[in-house]
Parts: C-alpha cells; structure tokens; sequence
C-alpha cells in the first residue's frame, strides 16, 4: 500500500479544512454581526466563566449615632422620610450612598482588599427591593483595578443577580453577574452581603 | 483531460483556503484585539439585533394626594425646590425613584410582566432631560431575568436612544440599545412611555 | 529539482493550515463560550484602542450665588449637610446632578460639542472619592451619538478610570475606559476635567 496521501485525500483534506472553518466561524460571525439565532432549547448550558471571585462587603448604615464607625448614609428621602431613620413604605425612595470595606471572609475586621462604592435606592414600596450602581475598588496585592456594578437587587429573596458592566485594571474591559447575598445583618443598620462574581468576557 | 487535480490545483485551493481565513478571521481579530479600522462610508448599514422586544411602562408620580397609585417618589431636590412638586428649571436637579409596572400594550392596567425599577435625575436647566438608570425585572411565563439600562433621556424629543448594558436570567450578558418614547402624559404625575429594545449581543 | 510541490509538501502546508486555524480561533472562542484562560505574565500588552478622544468638560456647582452659570446641583445630602455647600467630611454623602459642556479644549467658552449629562454621589468620610453615572451626549458636526459612564471616581488620584459601557449612535455598542484627569478646580465651585476616551469595541 502506498503511504503517500493521493490527490483526492488532499482535496478531501482541503474541503474538510473549508467546511471546519465555516461550521466554526459561525458563532463568531453571529456574535458580531447579529444574524438571527434560532432559539435553543429551555434548559441552557450556564457558560464556564473565565474568572471567579468572591468576596464579602459590610454596610453599615449612618443612623444618627454611629458617625464613627458608618460607612453608608441616607442622603435623598421622599417627603414622608428623613435621613437618619429609613422611611417607612420598606423604605421606598430612601437614596443610600455608601463607601464599605470588602473583605474575603465574612469577617468586618478582616484586612479590606478594596471598597465598594456607589449608592442604592430602595425603589418599591410593596416589598425591600433597591435598585443598585457601585463600583469595587480593589487595591491589593492581589488585585489593582476596579469592577462596576448595575441592576436591581430584590433584596428579600435568597440570591440576586446584578450585572458587571465593566472593569478597569485587572479587570480590564471585564463584564459579567454578580450574584448577592444578604449574608447576616443586625437590626436596619449593619449588612454584611456575599458577592459571587463571574465574569464571561475576560481581556487577560 | 485528467478529471484528478493536479499538485498545483491543490496548491491554490490551500492558498485560497489560507487567503478566506485570513480575510474572514479578520473582522473577529479586529473586534477582540483592536486593530484600528478603517473610517466607514457615511451611511452605516445598522446590524440586525439578535432579540426585538417591546414593552409599555407607566410612570405615576406622587404629588402629596396619590400616595396610593404612586409607583414614583421625587427624594432629592436642589437647594429651591422641595419633594411633591417637581422644581421649577424644567426640574433641574430632581431625583425621581421608581417602581413602575411593565405591560405589553398600552394600557395600565393589563397585566405586568414585570417591574422598571430604578431612577432618573433631571440634569438640565433649560430643558426637560434626564439620567436613567434603572432595570427591568421580568417574572413572566415569557420571561424571568433582568435587562440593565443607563443613558441620557432627552424626553422632549420624540425618541431618545438609551443603553441596554447588562442582562441576567433569560437575558444573560445581554447589550443592546433601547428607543424610548413617551406615549402619553397626563399633566406632570403620569407619563408612560414605549421602549423597543434592540439586543445586539445575545448569549442564548 | 522539481519546481512542483511534492503532495508531501501539500500535506505539511494543510496541516499547517488546520493547525495555524485552530490556534486562531482560540481567542475568538475563548471570548464567546468563555473556555477558562491560561494566566498572562504579569506585564500585559494594553490592547491598541479602535477608536480615541479627548475632550473637556466644566462643572460649575450652584452655590446659592451662580445660577445663571452653574452646571450643576448638590439634590441629595446627608442628615450632617445641606445642599447650597458641600458637607464636611469630604462632601461624604452629597449627591451631585450635573449637565456639563464638553469642549475640545480646555477653553470653558470654546464652543461645545455637546453636554456631560448625569450625577455623582461622594462616597467617601476619609478621603474625596465619588461615584459617577453620566453620559456625553454629542450633537455637533462631528458627533452625533452618546456615550455612558459608571465607574469609581478617587478624585485625588492624577488619573482614575471609569468605564464605557455603551453608546449609541455614532458610538453604536461601543465599550471602553476613559481616563479622568482634574485639570483645573476654583475653590469648590469650578471644575474642569479632561478625559481621555479609549474605545476597545467599535461596531464601526
């Protein structure tokens, strides 16, 4: 038998190459260029994330008597509230600006990796439920940059997904969910919330 | 004539091959990677979206009398205004949080498919426009998930462009644009407004 | 010798092909279904930007006195602040709404371009440090289109970067950093900030 590839081998070679090539470039060009997807089936495959983290934050909520210690304070109320007593109605157009300590623990004293810094409007007045934008800003030896956060938190329920609109440094151009958790908390005052995050568009 | 190819037919055919993937790796390389690109033609062809969605949302402020319908609650006002009327400057400086029902036509009372939880703030003194953040909160038997919305409203104009910059659940790492128009108003309590979003990344 | 390619000669340039096309899309489908990435040395190659601009824009905070001039409004403030001077404890808690003239210069009387549109909230007891939502909205020969903002503001920082998390018109779904730089500042009144506008996803 001849070991040497004929001709038709190569062409056959060369048109698997051409069909590869094609079959593959499909999602690529539909991602960019926007052909209509045809729907896939309900249960969807969760990408892999190309980066995961989790980290904890602690807010601590200005209440009229802890200056020293408050990370977060009520800076815009509807007319029926003030700033030092959450309004009533679950809190609903209470403006919350906040600047808290993140940790990799669960621990408020643990050395802080960064902070988390941004506001939150508790936005309905049937149910808590706030509406989110904040920033991590990280200055550690493990990571220097910032992630940016967006979306509604319906902070009664378990788990809520917000999503990562971008990121700087590390996280150069970086965007995926983030997931929170109401972790522990003590009266209206103090809450420390779990943040798993996973990131789908890694630069680097 | 020989119906086999010949080496140097073969030859092409790669060369060929090697040419179509270059040239069509290209537009992928230059998206990922950042090569500069040439400036295009005026008349930009605008892509097709890969989901076209459209929705109604119903923006009832309260005013001192409605605190029973309102899904709106002005909580910060500048230095001259105060929280049941809207400031004077076409409202220049008023923060509005909302909670606000999400239908499928035009009428308030249908029922919603969701919640459009967020604020705006209008910006500008000489006239009516505003920032917008806000997400919509789906929880349908179409749709469970969040889209992420940020960007300038000038709502004098007849339609106004804002970006979709995130998504979770059904709209997992969604972006988009999303046209918004006011399609009725009454006085300065109600407005609702038409929004057709156009997702031009769609993971699923 | 023989000038024709042996089919070895073919064989080798297929796989090669089959080879070189493979190592190319790994990137490309890295991006889209997210495949977990190998770590990059330390020292990252910035990717080179699709598209760059630099522009100014002014903030001429209300003060009680400017309202012909300013540009902006303190709207929110906390229990500690009111809203025609900043709060003590580096503005902590102010919610700032601004609609800002963008320049090409550094000139506050050049004429604009068009208008930084959105708020800010300081974040911070310790240190000045804000959080930013705003969009530039062009309307000029030039530009016609928006760009929206989020990210963490350490304003005494030289440089700090947000990111670009949409656009619409002629930025059409772009996405980016841009670099923040106090330019000049008088008293606590005016400020002119430059920034440096890195596109990395350019739809066209």
């Amino acid at each position: 038998m001849d070991t040497k590839p004929s001709s038709t081998t190569l062409l056959a070679l060369s048109s698997f190459l051409l069909l590869f090539f094609l079959a593959n470039s499909q999602p690529s060009h539909d991602q960019h260029h926007n052909y209509p997807r045809k729907p896939r089936p309900q249960r969807r495959a969760i990408p892999k994330p190309c980066k995961e983290l989790v980290f904890y934050f602690h807010d601590i909520i200005y209440n009229g008597k802890n200056s020293r210690n408050a990370t977060a304070a009520i800076v815009g109320a509807p007319a029926w509230g003030n700033r030092t007593i959450l309004a009533g109605q679950n809190h609903f157009g209470d403006v919350v600006v906040f600047d808290d300590p993140i940790t990799l623990d669960n621990n408020l004293h643990a050395p802080a990796v960064g902070r988390a810094q941004g506001m939150y409007v508790y936005d309905k007045k049937e149910v808590f439920t706030a509406w989110l934008g904040f920033s991590f800003v990280f200055n550690s030896t493990e990571h220097v940059g910032t992630l940016t956060f967006a979306g509604a938190d319906p902070l009664m329920n378990k788990t809520r997904d917000v999503s990562v609109v971008g990121g700087t440094g590390d996280f150069f151009m970086a965007r995926g969910i983030a997931t929170l958790m109401t972790d522990a908390f003590e009266g209206e005052v103090y809450f420390r919330l779990r943040v798993d995050i996973k990131l789908y568009e890694c630069w680097w």
